[in-house]
């Protein structure tokens, strides 16, 4: 499995405000760019968290794209996975609408009522690890159902686990000409944090694109 | 006065892990524009936490720099400034030494032993705000004794105290091709963050320094 992992941050490396509210970080051009990305995977993921803050759609947006895809043999829209340890995603979030396949995974601790919930709304459950989604085996299962490449798009605990698991492969990452500011706000890699080791990019490509800067980075 | 920030961060806009140790984040090219950058102020600013974490000199390593101030009349290195409410910088830090003249902005509220302690270690004391210093009224006291040109370098509570102030006309930022992560670990920018409105950023320049990118920012 390919896994590409893309964000856009505020120059100070923050994805939303400390309130969790979203904030216009790119232009037009990026989400050209990143409706493109998509459509070139077979699932785009995202954490629990993102999904309550910002009840993404994560579908592609451009009916030319689409068009391609289906050309292609696939469905118009990449599946969605969510990693939500305990099953909390509500079930009429738009990430798990009939647009496209939905997959949640979730922990073995996950309550039985709430997995309930997820089926009855059409949704694919995988079950990786137990007090946490480990996302080694549950990439593992969604290579099994079929996805070969895989788009991590946050928010930044999700992001920081796939790095520290190795499981990362290139990452798109566009900087905003902004500041957001907060200790508390998160930023494009959360978690613990690494404290001897530092995963080291590979920086491939830098440009201009819309007020800000995309770096596309190789994980070495 | 005109103020510039500059700073290097991962490309997860983290200054140091979670441990507050330094992480190696850019190379020797931005080291020389660095020391260059130093070279054209009249005064370097860092926070207390910084000095006390870091222990850093702040300043001019190349010769030829140095000369050049000379030639011009300045003394070799810029001033040194520290951010330091309460004056519990260590006098014998390196920031305090004799290389160069030394500022420690202090509170009202800084208690005389230890402002005794620091003057007695040759270094002058600027009072700017009571309980947390003024970042507007020490660079006006700044510009007082003929600082015409700041450059501020962290840490991330100091370098957001001086965007919320409104007081950063440029900034230049080193983006490292690593992830350090962590939800703890310090931020180009922390402090209470911006909720509403975010300061905005005018991209001048993006260019690969190293091996990572060079982003110089004007402030709007």
């Amino acid at each position: 499995m390919h896994v590409v992992a893309n964000a856009a941050m505020s120059a100070d490396g923050k994805l939303s405000s400390r309130r969790r509210e979203q904030v216009v970080i790119s232009g037009p051009d990026d989400f050209a760019r990143v409706d493109a990305l998509r459509a070139s995977c077979d699932a785009v993921l995202v954490g629990g968290g993102t999904v309550r803050a910002d009840d993404p759609h994560l579908t592609v947006e451009d009916p030319d794209l689409r068009a391609e895809r289906r050309e292609a043999g696939k469905p118009p829209h990449p599946a969605r996975v969510v990693v939500d340890t305990r099953a909390r995603t509500p079930p009429d979030g738009r990430v798990l609408d009939d647009a496209a396949v939905s997959y949640v995974l979730v922990g073995e601790s996950a309550p039985e009522d709430r997995r309930t919930v997820l089926r009855d709304a059409g949704t694919e459950l995988l079950v990786a690890g137990d007090e946490r989604v480990d996302l080694a085996v549950g990439f593992a299962a969604l290579e099994a159902e079929g996805i070969d490449r895989l788009l991590v798009e946050g928010g930044g605990e999700i992001l920081f686990s796939a790095f520290e698991a190795g499981l990362v492969d290139e990452l798109s990452l566009f900087v905003g000409s902004l500041l957001i500011g907060g200790r508390d706000a998160p930023t494009l890699a959360d978690g613990m944090g690494f404290v001897d080791e530092f995963p080291a990019l590979d920086l491939k490509d830098v440009e201009r694109v819309d007020d800000g800067v995309l770096c596309r980075y190789a994980v070495e």
